[in-house]
């Protein structure tokens, strides 16, 4: 029932089909075009979802422009970006890998050079398994079960967890349609699923991967599928799983977009939880997510670090991009005491004369004992954590391109419940699955 | 120069020897006349420092009466308390053994019954080897050692060392003069406990004893001379002879009374510091020391690990005994935030669902997942510690007498800078060692 009226709301109608496989053809023929233009030996092919027939509606559309193996790396790249240039007078983007991406007659397409190989140990860029995969899936996949893999794509999507990408670290489209080769349709993997343990391993169980949920690649045994997965999205496809078989809803497939509570509201739930709320707001700047997000992570867990190093004890933190970015703390108190303990060496050792000289003076108490070793109580640097953040933010590991901002602004306390914050603070607050909204 | 001006102060004068010598004959002939009467076979002699002639002016006087082994244990107690009670009209004491102290002449006296054995293998009650100390020390000190004892013990008692009871657990009187064998005199002791270590062992090292100081008792090869002696002290007592050799002073034998500072200083030095501060007041109990302060330590053990466990941080606890019990704890903080952070099982465990039902209302947030785990924001349940305290002391293990104690009063903050609590708030919160002042 719910998984036919979803259905209906995702597998792109004949029509559609009809004008993508047009727009394909077109594309391809400007490939060769180029190719023709350039003088080299190169081929245009189609890759991805829309290849496998597994895609949704208003897919993302792939083509791969296959390069001779005596190609230079340095001739891929060049030819690759030209050719992109040319075709859908895109956007040059690197990940690992240098790519075009443009929108084409309204779809989002991706121009990427690969290396033409017969077996994927010979592999020489990053991208050039990917039209095994696509033949892999095309090969295997029944056509029953295409809806299925399409099912299962769109309940990620609405739990949150669709998409290998650093911003996401969840479940790749491949990953997806492997899982339903795996066990058949989307209603045993969901019942499958709520028995998953901590770690999933699926086929060989290779002792070389340590990722929480491992699918050798079956075109390459050295690679595992759902290497980028994370702990946190394996946990929230689980659990989502046990609460679709309990209550089967539409909402896990097109969540509502969750409302922020009112600035009232938010500055009521601060008061009573009597916590620290600190936010830190940077520019967004203009670099691809792949490099944002794990920057963003890095810029989270050194501040989490650096704040709980100092006594800060942080219990929750967050961010959010959309033209800001939004990164936020919530601490057992946003002030410590100016008195803080001060562990010395023990009272045999020979640095104990220099300890103690040092903190004659300038300290709350003597030096005294404790069991054999001194210690003292000292003014602790930072009272407040926006001090020690202000003025450490500068040394801390924190990704390349973000610690080039200079412009952050620190925001404390019901100074963040400003209208543009509202959604970001209402989620980071309440902790809602999105289906819950 | 400053050990004979030190000398001229605790040497008894001969006059006082007499007077002494006096008094242990009195007594030792009133005891014979008890040991008539009750017509037992018994023998009064006199052990400690008197009878080592290492005491110090107005020593306490140390007889023993000694027993036959046939006697039961019964019957040493009664005959040992009785005769207690005819000569010095004194007051029965229970610690490991009974005996009677009492005041005869001005003098204190020590009346102990023990059992006469010819080798400590034999002992059969814990004051048995007494006697073996005694006539130890008087076969091997030498005549002018015993001045080095004198200034050993004055010294300890200066800055706090002296005697193994539970009060202090420090240096025993008969430590200090096999210290003074061992070691020759006073300021070689000194000069080579400036040199010790974490763990100071001194003539065998017996692989049984995992005390900080082991002194193999030349009577009793299974004993440790300093099995009482604290980590804290020895440490005091190395750091304050490294003080002494640098720069002596009759201060370390004869430190200054230390004086309250000024309510309105300590309430300024309170603010500063931004700590919380809360004493816990008992009444003073009728026990003896040797019971008091092993329960007084417990007491404030489990309160501080009471207040760690529940996140309200202790940087320091002590207590001092007058005519009440003054437990005193700076925290961190007196309040904390009304939420925290609960970490519940693995979410594919079978109790998760549980915690999720429970924890479905009455927390701040939903629950939600890190990594693999569920976690919750929920209410704390004590916010103030002095609630924590109140609510919980009757059930902590705080030791046998002290726990009995129901009227205990808690003050917070600059409630305690109350005008007899001074002195106990100025030594807590200076750290000074007692020749500092």
């Amino acid at each position: 029932m719910i998984e036919s009226q979803v259905l209906k709301r995702i597998v792109p109608t004949k029509d559609e089909d009809l004008k993508i496989n047009e727009i394909v053809e077109e594309l391809k023929n400007k490939c060769r075009d180029e190719i023709k233009k350039l003088k080299i030996n190169a081929e245009p092919i189609l890759v991805g979802s829309v290849a496998k027939d597994t895609h949704l509606k208003k897919p993302d559309i792939d083509i791969f422009i296959l390069f001779q193996k005596n190609t230079s790396r340095k001739q891929l790249e060049k030819y690759g970006l030209e050719i992109g240039k040319n075709v859908l007078n895109g956007k040059r983007k690197y990940a690992e890998h240098p790519y075009t991406t443009g929108v084409y007659k309204g779809y989002e397409i991706d121009l990427v050079p690969c290396y033409k190989i017969t077996d994927t140990k010979e592999k020489m860029s990053a991208v050039d398994r990917t039209p095994f995969h696509t033949k892999y899936i095309i090969e295997n996949l029944k056509k029953g079960q295409k809806n299925d893999v399409r099912l299962l794509k769109q309940f990620m999507k609405g739990i949150g967890v669709y998409s290998a990408e650093a911003k996401i670290q969840g479940f790749s489209g491949y990953l997806c349609e492997l899982l339903i080769l795996k066990y058949g349709s989307f209603q045993t993997l969901i019942k499958e699923a709520c028995k998953w343990k901590e770690r999933v391993l699926i086929e060989k169980i290779p002792k070389r991967f340590d990722e929480p949920m491992v699918f050798v690649d079956p075109v390459d045994e050295n690679r595992n599928v759902a290497s980028a997965l994370s702990d946190e999205k394996l946990s929230l496809f689980t659990h989502s799983c046990r609460e679709y078989i309990k209550n089967p809803g539409v909402k896990f497939f097109f969540p509502k977009k969750p409302r922020p509570l009112s600035k009232k509201i938010l500055l009521k739930m601060m008061v009573e939880r009597g916590t620290g709320f600190i936010a830190i707001v940077l520019d967004k700047i203009d670099i691809i997510d792949e490099n944002l997000y794990p920057q963003l992570r890095k810029c989270e867990k050194s501040i989490r670090a650096l704040c709980n190093e100092n006594n800060f004890r942080v219990i929750d933190s967050g961010f959010y991009v959309n033209n800001e970015i939004f990164t936020i703390f919530e601490l057992e108190s946003l002030k410590l005491p100016s008195m803080k303990k001060h562990y010395g060496p023990m009272i045999f050792m020979p640095d104990a004369k220099k300890f103690r000289e040092k903190w004659k003076k300038n300290a709350f108490t003597s030096p005294y004992i404790e069991k054999n070793r001194w210690v003292v109580n000292i003014k602790r640097k930072y009272i407040n954590v926006s001090d020690l953040i202000n003025e450490n933010i500068n040394n801390l590991s924190i990704g390349k391109d973000l610690s080039k901002i200079k412009n952050f602004r620190i925001l404390e306390g019901k100074d963040i419940a400003q209208k543009k914050y509202l959604l970001h603070l209402t989620m980071f607050m309440d902790k809602k699955f999105r289906w819950e909204y």
